[in-house]
């Protein structure tokens, strides 16, 4: 047994110790049945939790019969409800969905397609259910293509649920233990300068070098050797830092000079989140080893992948086998087809890079000149706002009233994360628009008239 | 780097080394592109491999116009492409599919009626998109619950593809280390007599009783502790031995006194596979204190669960979280709830029973005084056969011919599973009718009249 210390709660989480009060009568006894059959291990959003009914577009509908618009969502990246999706899956559904010891055309149609956006040395792909899956594979395959051992993440990294990849995921707390084999790195004050303006990769790689040949160190000397960095290319839990481009082409090269590969993992920024390309790790033209995918990938429909350079596959299969029962399924693969589709047929991830340039020159227009505002950093749809206590310290309490204010008043959906969970979390689904934005813009706009972001 | 010396293959798979001959043009072609996509980790069916374009209730359509029989499929349970499941997904899909960290109905809809299926301790349920997922939360929750770290399982032990579920699962062979914290424990001698016949619980527990004893003190004597014992309940992989009802119960209140809990892994044996109950530790009446389940919960559409003794996951949520992206999202949570549907309308867990006590006879009809008959093993519609070289030792070799030429000759699809391969697994959609029961009785005649049985 355990005590709660160095538990680490879900940032914007619904407090259930906190009693009913605040909630209507629906919300208060889904909660209750919440309570009595899925227990607190998972956790819900809002002081005052959401219960959603429909969805469409970037819009969700609440059970109180209010339009909330989702600026949080990178699942439905297409979209809620997304039609072409809804075909696909409906269609594959009459035909059939069973496993990939058979041959089918489904899996290897979209497995083509997929290596196809990658870099030539990355030409294989193993399909999984989730990003934890992919991330856990991901560390087997380094593990056993290395020999070794050693892990290396960032300060405040999320990477999954699995009982390796929770391991190495130190968001989670302290209250169970982290891998031996774990180094990490912290990298959120080095991407940045002040109001979230980009660092350089010279500048940003003079500071992060250091560190990371300290970690690499720390694990030769610890006998773990290393056998990856994982990095989460958005680097969302540590406060969303895209910047100082180009860095983790360094980072690649030096972990391969010691023998270790670098996994990008793409479960949050990948399929055009980032903007202007589909992987997050070739806006620092970083030469990958093993690219991980989840969330997005199926607008919904559990699916996620672990595209490869072959050698690293074949030592794999040389040593053990991976037959994942749902893996590369066709209906998931369908999905994923379609969800390939229409992030070309509607451009989203020039739409993204465009959109999240407007969206995040608007919110510094609003923000700009408020105590508690303290910069802003973003890479196409993905946009992290430092909330702070008007002295530069992050302020999570602040930041927890901001994002139940827009809940309760403006009806748009963000959350936080970062160090203090201070940081304003925006990631909507890619086929956020114009309207879309002038209702958070004027949303973010009510917050300062409020004063909430002001000391 | 390793060698590929102890990694054991998959059985009845086809061997990517043997070239493409005997295989048609489309087939040939679909192995190139999957050998330059997807590489050779995951395993493939059949010397010949089998092109799926289509499906219906127990019945593949090959991409060579012929039907095929389905006797092995446990994912699709309720019959390929289920219109009653379809209709949900589909429904779901034109509504919404987000995540549970809002309020929602689907999942505590589905929740609830799963948990009313369990004994009353078991009163809570976390979901995942897997059976690997789901055993791989398990142990953590068994762990940090326990605050043990020691693994027993059976000797020829599958319980899935996670880092850890992995490192459990000796059926990979030994070309990856096992666990330091895993202790193995031989079954498949007790449970069954000659011809198959089920031992009592008190000669199978007179024999294992010692067995996990030895298991236990060894995980003791190691520093580990016992954290559970991770059982299978089809034990399909040890070649399918559902025998001596009751013995489990006995293991159950022997873990317990280790201080260690019972994990009922039902992704195979669950959702009435058995006949007779929906859950396979109902057999047995065991105190089990959580439960996994995976592979038909859906009838393909990925989703798992681990359903769970209370104040087990109130230790886990003291120190950790447990958020996972697409467990219990509201499609995958329909298409569970249409399952169980179909299950209860059809009757199916009594039909599993009869069924598969029908075919067992027809079978042992079939089979009994051929030389390589070494016995018959079955619950509900899970028959295992096993195959001899005519005196009584396992044969892979012949077991393997067997598959390949109910697939080729018959068109009737099984596998082979169990020590050396050499046990027959049949293990066909619970919507399995008298028709399709008379075809493969058909079909396992004309294997025996062709001496494929004999010496």
């Amino acid at each position: 047994m355990k005590d709660a210390q160095g538990r680490k709660a879900v940032a914007n989480g619904f407090d259930f110790s906190q009693g009913l009060a605040g909630l209507n009568a629906d919300e208060a006894a889904l909660v209750r049945r919440r309570e009595k059959v899925l227990g607190t291990m998972g956790p819900l959003f809002y002081d005052r939790p959401l219960h959603v009914v429909a969805g469409t577009g970037t819009h969700l509908l609440g059970a109180d019969g209010e339009d909330y618009l989702d600026c949080y969502n990178n699942v439905a990246c297409v979209g809620h409800s997304n039609p072409h999706v809804r075909q696909a899956v409906a269609d594959q559904l009459g035909r059939q969905n069973t496993h990939s010891r058979y041959l089918q055309d489904e899996v290897l149609d979209y497995a083509e397609r997929l290596v196809a956006t990658l870099p030539d040395a990355i030409d294989h792909v193993a399909f999984t259910n989730s990003g934890s899956e992919s991330n856990d594979l991901a560390l087997r395959m380094a593990r056993v293509a290395t020999g070794h051992m050693g892990v290396v993440v960032t300060q405040g990294a999320y990477h999954g649920i699995t009982s390796l990849v929770a391991s190495v995921s130190p968001s989670f707390g302290t209250g169970l233990p982290l891998a031996p084999f774990l180094a990490t790195v912290r990298v959120d004050d080095a991407l940045h300068g002040a109001d979230g303006a980009d660092a350089s990769a010279d500048a940003a790689w003079a500071v992060l070098g250091p560190r990371f040949k300290q970690a690499f160190d720390a694990l030769e000397h610890g006998g773990y050797g290393v056998s990856c960095v994982l990095i989460d290319e958005a680097m969302s839990s540590d406060g969303i830092l895209p910047g100082a481009c180009g860095w983790i082409a360094r980072l690649a090269d030096a972990v391969h000079a010691r023998g270790g590969l670098l996994v990008s993992d793409e479960v949050q920024a990948g399929f055009g989140r980032m903007g202007g390309v589909l992987w997050g790790f070739q806006r620092h033209g970083a030469d990958a080893d093993i690219v991980t995918m989840g969330k997005p990938m199926g607008n919904g429909i559990p699916v996620g992948g672990v595209a490869y350079k072959h050698p690293i596959g074949d030592v794999f299969a040389s040593c053990t086998r991976y037959f994942n029962t749902f893996g590369g399924n066709p209906v998931s693969m369908r999905a994923a087809g379609a969800v390939m589709d229409e992030i070309e047929r509607l451009g989203l991830v020039a739409h993204a890079q465009a959109m999240g340039d407007r969206l995040a020159e608007g919110l510094r227009g609003i923000l700009r000149g408020h105590a508690r505002f303290g910069g802003l950093r973003h890479a196409g749809l993905f946009l992290g706002i430092d909330v702070t206590d008007g002295a530069a310290r992050p302020d999570g309490a602040a930041a927890r009233a901001v994002v139940n204010a827009l809940r309760d008043d403006g009806h748009v959906l963000i959350s936080a994360a970062g160090p203090g969970d201070a940081v304003l979390k925006v990631r909507p689904p890619l086929v956020f628009d114009d309207s879309d934005a002038a209702r958070l813009l004027d949303a973010m706009q009510r917050i300062c008239d409020s004063g909430l972001m002001d000391r």
